[in-house]
C-alpha cells in the first residue's frame, strides 16, 4: 500500500469512532459511520429519470467527460425524443440498448451526431487514484463518481466502461454517435470500448429493470420481433420534475477519507467468511453506494 | 451500428484470404478458418446437464482444479440429489445459486462437505498464458478451457471467477463447502472470491437462463417467496444420458495455435468499428467458444 493511502485511511479510521482502535473495517462499519457531509445530491440538471413500466432507471450524466453530449442527451430528453422509444437490444454478458432503427422520432434543436468525446485532457480533473495495477490503462481511479482512467504519456483522462455505464451507440465513424442511441453495460466490464466510445453517464439506481431483461435472439442481442421491445414510457432531467416527482436519493461522495476506507475494507475483506484478502481491486469492483436521502 | 456491423462480419467470415497472409485477424476470421481439431467435445463425465423448464444449462465441472468437489457432484447428481430443488438466489451483478435451504434433500453417499480446494500445486497444470498484467494474480491464462491464475511465490494455481464459473457455495469455514450449494457468476468477475472458495466448473451453455432471472429482493439477492423460486426439474451427467438427449457440442480448445490467433484478435480489434484496439486484455474477457457439433 502508498503511503499517502496509508495516510488516508488512518485518517478515515480517526474519523470513525466506534473504530477508534485502528481495527480493520467492513464497508458496512464504513458506512454506518459516514458524515452526512460524505454523501451528495445528484444535480438535477444531470440527472435523467428512464422511466418503464417496472419502474425508474436513474442515470447520473457525465459532462466532465462528455459535455456535448451531455447536453444533447439533455435537449432530446427535453424534446421528448426518448419518450416511447424502445430497448430493442439485449445482449448476455454486455448492453442493454435504446434507440430509434427506424427513425420514427424527429429531432428539433438536438443533434444527431456529434464529434466524438472519447477522451479528455486529464488536467484539471480531480482524480482520485487507485494504487492498484490495472490491465487496460496505466492508472484508474475515480473521477466525482464516475470510474475513470489516465495516461501521463497523452495526458488525457477517460471514463472506464464498468457495470451499469451509459454510453451513446455510434457507427463505424468515430463521429458518428450523438446520444440519440445509448447503451448501458451490463455485464463483465467491456474495457475495450475504453477511447473508442463517449461515455455519457452511469446508471445510479435500478439497473436491475435492464439487467434482467430476456436476452435478444438475433446477432448482437438484438429482439427479432417488435412485441419483445421494452417500451421507455418516458425519459425526463430530474430539475425539469416537481420535488415531488423526484426520487430522493443520495450518493457517496469519491472525493473523501470515507470513499478511501471503502475502497481499502473491499481490497481487503474483513468479514469472518474470507480467507485470503485480494489485497488489490479492480476498478470496477469497488461499489458506489447509493441511499435515501434522508429528509 | 448494428447493420454495419453485421455486413462487416458477414464480409470478414467471407474472406479468408488474410489468414494466408498472417494479417491481421477478427475472431470471426479465427474461427472461420480454425480446424477440427481444434475443437473438442466434453468429456462426458465431466459435463453435467442442469435442465429447467426453460432449457438446459450445461456445465464442464473442473476435476483438474477440484477433484472432490467434482466427485461429489457427480455422486450428487447420480443421487438424484439436485431434481428438484431450486434456484433461491439471484444478485444483480454477482451470482445465481440454487441449493436446499430447508435440507429436504437427503445425502446417500455423497458428502455434504469436503475438505477445500481453493487452490492446487501449479506443478503438472498445461497452462496457456496470458502475457497481459492482472489487477488480482501475477499471473493468468487458461488451463484446459479454464480461466486460471498461478502464482510462483507459492506454487499454486487456482481456477478464476470470470462470468459463468462455478463454484461451490460455503459457510464462514473454510471446508464448509461441497457441492450440494452451487453459485454461478453472472456479473462483472468477482475476483475477490478467488482462492476463497472452491470453484467446480463454468457454465458452457445456457448462460442467458440464469442471467435473465429476475433479481431477487431480499439481502444477499435471496428471493423471499417460495413461489419465487426457479425449480431444477433434474440435473444428469451427460455419461448417464443415451446419445439421443446429449447436446452435441463442442469447445475450442485453449491450447492451440487457434486459440492464440483468437485472444490476438480480441486484445487488438481489427472491426473497423475500433479506432483504438486496447493492446492487451482481461483474462475474462477473451471469449470462450461453443459450437454444434458437427455429425
Amino acid at each position: 500500500m502508498q503511503t499517502n493511502k496509508l495516510l488516508a485511511l488512518v485518517a478515515a479510521c480517526a474519523l470513525l469512532a466506534p473504530l477508534a482502535h485502528g481495527a480493520a473495517l467492513t464497508m458496512s462499519d464504513v458506512l454506518a459511520a459516514s458524515k452526512p457531509s460524505d454523501w451528495r445530491t445528484l444535480d438535477p440538471a444531470n440527472t435523467l429519470y428512464v422511466d418503464f413500466a417496472a419502474g425508474r432507471v436513474i442515470i447520473e450524466l457525465a459532462p466532465q467527460f462528455a459535455p456535448n453530449h451531455a447536453a444533447n442527451i439533455r435537449l432530446l430528453t427535453r424534446e421528448r425524443y426518448f419518450d416511447g422509444l424502445s430497448i430493442n437490444r439485449v445482449q448476455d454478458n454486455f448492453v442493454v440498448q435504446w434507440g430509434d432503427p427506424q427513425n420514427t422520432h424527429k429531432l428539433q434543436k438536438a443533434q444527431r451526431t456529434l464529434k466524438a468525446e472519447f477522451t479528455r485532457p486529464a488536467t484539471g480533473l480531480p482524480f482520485v487514484v487507485l494504487p492498484d495495477p490495472d490491465t487496460y490503462a496505466p492508472q484508474t481511479g475515480w473521477v466525482e463518481g464516475f470510474p475513470a482512467a489516465r495516461e501521463s504519456a497523452s495526458g488525457s483522462a477517460w471514463a472506464v466502461h464498468c457495470y451499469g455505464v451509459v454510453g451513446a451507440g455510434r457507427d463505424a465513424d468515430a463521429d458518428s454517435g450523438g446520444g440519440t442511441e445509448l447503451y448501458i453495460v451490463t455485464g463483465h466490464a467491456p474495457r475495450q470500448l475504453d477511447r473508442n466510445i463517449t461515455v455519457v453517464g452511469r446508471v445510479v439506481q435500478g439497473m436491475e429493470l435492464l439487467s434482467a431483461l430476456p436476452r435478444g435472439p438475433a446477432p448482437m442481442g438484438m429482439y427479432e420481433k417488435a412485441e419483445q421491445y421494452v417500451p421507455i414510457k418516458q425519459v425526463r432531467v430530474a430539475a425539469d420534475l416537481p420535488a415531488a416527482q423526484r426520487t430522493p436519493i443520495e450518493v457517496l461522495r469519491t472525493d473523501t477519507p470515507t470513499f478511501t476506507a471503502l475502497i481499502e475494507s473491499r481490497r481487503n475483506r474483513r468479514d469472518e467468511w474470507y480467507k485470503v484478502p485480494a489485497g488489490r481491486i479492480d476498478v470496477c469492483n469497488v461499489p458506489l453506494p447509493v441511499r435515501v436521502k434522508k429528509e
